[in-house]
């Protein structure tokens, strides 16, 4: 397939009813001025002009502020370089060895925060005895409230390294700042941009200039459209290495924490080359349904899921209530196994 | 203004990137079946035909269901008598001689629930003296447990006649169930339609088909086009004099019961030619938002508002939180009063 | 385990920082008025009122309507019967001797709407030959545009009755309007209450009087919580034999036509012990969608899929860009034995 | 009145119906292992625990990951500096002058980015004539596709800086990274942290650390706690100087950009002592909307609005369609000021 010029564009212009010839005629003429094909189409009740041409020209006329524009639609999506338009075959991203999108279902687990040397050992034995191929734990955490605790900082970056070594798992760690990026791209081996920062746009561009690969969360309050679009700030940059996950959004629903968007997951497969997971501990929020929840993300084709584990949820620092103990996490890695297999992954 | 063409309509199909030549000759055939002209704009990327032609031909078709088309982008809206194509002059709705829709701002006010005679007739002088010009009090209400007091029914409405003739203020009253249509429609000066029937689309045919004007609230999840969408179905049975009523949209917000959409107000002003009240009551739900919603509702141009009463709140059998007492509300209505003035209303 | 006494309610009353003793008072001596028992907890900034005591009585006081309380918090939900507190084990819904709840995975088939004998037909054949066990198709149809097609109406019944006889099939249709119960009722093996009339109370008392099973949608805006208070108004009035149905929520997201809330699935098991299936071809409204969420609803742990087929969708008459081809149903349904099979359903 | 002692927390904790005597023994036992009394209350269904006692000893247990806990609801907002509880009077806010909060209706005005010399001093010359009283204009934008123009960096922050000399008007303009803190407040008055940004804990922090006041805006998808608790945030650091400012919250209606959350004004008045704005421009998305959304804030209360100013705004390289031109400004300005002068602000 050839690449994706990024110059093309496509857009509509719905003209207003009260719009008259001389209106038409500006927007007509500003058209051709930027070199663009105009086809208008006259109907009774509103006229609509189809225009093709160069995207950065398009896109900079504000058309919605002329006069006599009731609206203009664009045809194509925001993202380009991580679209299925750019690139027909999956993104394949590897993570210290673990290969997310090649068709296995990938599962990630650990605890969400880093809290000491003992609860991330436990966790990263029992984790990876019951299969994970990726051990999560976070050294900087985004909390609401300035008053909970916000991370153990570096000094839990340096026991994810030294569980890295002892048990043999790649780990992924959250980055909050830009000014951090540095320190947790020497240490990780996957970087994940949390739900609060997916239009963070000044870190997305930091972790697209450095090599290793980014985990971009979906924004709890994001369409799948400016996710994407999100994704496409790091691409930019240079970083081809992207997984998008899955984490829920916000809706009236008060029953479980976030809603889990499950259609997400083939709806991103269809508009994007880019691997996706789903974290279910932090859309559900309730440690009962992470299990089903996983199931559902590895029958809807997810590439994997990122789970909490605590060896003691009840003394969890940071969102004990979604926390799977070890014990619980390995009998849902059993039925995981059933199950892939019968899909054939 | 010449009178709008059912006939017309106006849409826009999308190819999909992968849509074969044959896929486009397949859609423009069938275009060219039902009468249709079609306008076709060649993208590198995508193609797109704008569509000019017979509507009810055009909309029997399931587009987005043909081989090849990404997606069909419907020009005009689904509501046609009510919008301001079809009649760009304000209608005014004359309710026992109070004219809403004329430029004066309409008060009216008065129990949630009638739920004896000495509570509605306390309300009704009340609100008469502070310058309400409509009664407010229903019979039947819709709860959401089935264990929560209904109304009182057909003893209610004879309240409220007997109120009408003895303060002399036509009332609102609302109706649940097609088979109310005719009892409710023989005593109310104007009938009401709840937010959870705005989409009951039996109950709207059935006073589109009576002649008493009707407030058609909108729903807490409708969005704007489908709640004119929702009059259109009332009007097209004959029956013109429509109020539409603001009353607050679910959102993810949980301070508020609802959260009023105040731009809605001018949305539906630009949209359509009907009159446009809020409901600063039940969008709030609180007592101490009714004044500043007031205000507000005011302020953005409404053409009135409906507010609850209740003569002892703390002994309300519905909606008691958010019940204003006499004495406030007479304080609002002068702040009301001097604000419309400068106002020119 | 014992039955419910509805008669018990607890309830939380948190006073405002500003609440004098005076206020408390006058709290307390309404609660010893009804019998209520009252616990206090004397915080620095908020005094807290635990309540013990008769339900009705309770609930009758608008206690947020009172000088110095600042909120009130229910601790029981507003349904009673439906919930897992008032019956242990699972209730079994029989529908023409498919039995929905008992483990199985049931799948229903069928056209959204009953185009004619020959659309029913071929696609009653199609989905009875890949394995589903109950029919869909409806009659009556819910429109947002008064100009859209509404069904064939009794005609439709009556091919519905018809294909019941020839292919053995049991069958679902939608009523929505009180006065056609009887008549859905007589020719029906299951009735439908539609998303939109989840909370059109008056239809609900009805279904709840005659005899045959309810399939219950949730309102694409609802809470769980109400859509289980909802199934309260029917049971309440007698009809035990309801099966709910989650079909999408209204949300931001525009990329599908609702957004699946899959974790209700398990969050309905939790709390109640009706049954729950998923309509995976509403909630997505894209053809392509509706293989991948089928397979989720089945691997999260729902009794069932209620799925549109149409021998031909690009030219239904309603929702043709949800409705599956046979051929691709009957590839679906091969997958869902596969995996139905590993689950031990 | 006294300052809050931030040790001071209440809790609730509802306990499972299936909870053990042993379940609300090993939960007692914990409270008072951390020195916190226990009310309890003894339903027929439910147990509820009312709890008084440290909030930093309380609030780091995970209550809801304990066996027998149905939910624990907190009765205090994770927010305390910024509560009515520990203020009782306003804030007042003082850039370069103009006092926000003390009653006047504070205008900001100006374009939503810096595009040049003389369309900066175009627009301030203009709004400084009709009134406003603070300039807007952006340096560094947000933006959602990263093809779109970016903002012209520290060249717009001089240009901005001459503005403010040559037409008397401090100015705001927004940060978008914790290192550009430094750079934009040696030259704003007012510093804004955009909608995008409101969880962006690294930047709060930042801001917080510096003398300059700052502008937060609540968050498209944030509830009005997590705004406050941002707020708190800035607050916890040092800078007591904070204005909020509302600017729409993403819901399902797509009439306009954002649902302007209009009662989200009187809330956050009854919740904070800070002042609190409105943003018309990008609540709504339209310059039609911009005069009726200016009213409805001003008489709901609210202590000013930032508005949106551009001299061409067909030409406007950001937001062009919800920019206001001079002229249709300053008639606004005159309707404001007729009705703040009933109001008596």
């Amino acid at each position: 397939m050839a690449a994706v010029k990024n110059g093309d564009e496509s857009l509509i212009i719905v003209m207003r009813p009260d719009a008259g010839p001389a209106d038409l005629d500006r927007v007509l003429e500003r058209l051709r001025g930027i070199g663009a094909e105009a086809h208008v189409s006259v109907g009774s009740l509103r006229t609509v002009i189809g225009v093709v041409g160069d995207a950065g020209a398009i896109q900079q006329v504000p058309w919605e502020a002329w006069r006599g524009v009731e609206r203009a639609v664009p045809v194509l999506a925001p993202f380009r370089s991580v679209s299925r338009d750019s690139q027909s075959e999956n993104t394949v991203v590897d993570v210290g060895g673990v290969r997310i999108g090649s068709g296995a279902f990938t599962v990630i687990a650990g605890p969400c925060a880093v809290e000491s040397r003992e609860q991330l050992h436990a966790t990263a034995a029992a984790v990876k005895a019951a299969g994970a191929s990726i051990l999560r734990g976070d050294a900087f955490k985004p909390r609401t409230s300035p008053y909970s605790f916000q991370g153990l900082g570096e000094e839990g970056l340096r026991l994810l390294v030294e569980a890295r070594q002892r048990h043999g798992l790649p780990f992924v760690a959250e980055v909050l700042d830009p000014r951090q990026v540095e320190l947790v791209a020497g240490c990780a081996d996957l970087i994940r941009i949390g739900s609060r920062n997916m239009s963070n746009f000044p870190l997305l561009a930091e972790v697209g200039r450095q090599p290793k690969p980014v985990m971009l969360k979906r924004g709890f309050t994001a369409t799948v459209e400016e996710w994407l679009a999100a994704a496409e700030y790091i691409y930019k940059e240079g970083n081809h290495q992207i997984v998008l996950c899955e984490r829920g959004i916000r809706t009236f629903e008060t029953q479980t924490r976030n809603t889990l968007d499950i259609s997400a997951v083939p709806v991103v497969q269809a508009l994007s080359h880019l691997p996706v997971m789903v974290d279910p501990s932090h859309s559900g929020g309730r440690r009962w349904l992470v299990s089903p929840l996983t199931m559902a993300a590895l029958a809807v084709g997810a590439d994997g899921v990122i789970i909490d584990v605590h060896p003691a949820p009840e003394t969890a620092l940071v969102d004990g209530p979604q926390a799977m103990p070890p014990g619980e996490f390995a009998d849902l890695m059993e039925r995981v196994r059933a199950v892939a297999a019968v899909l054939g992954r």
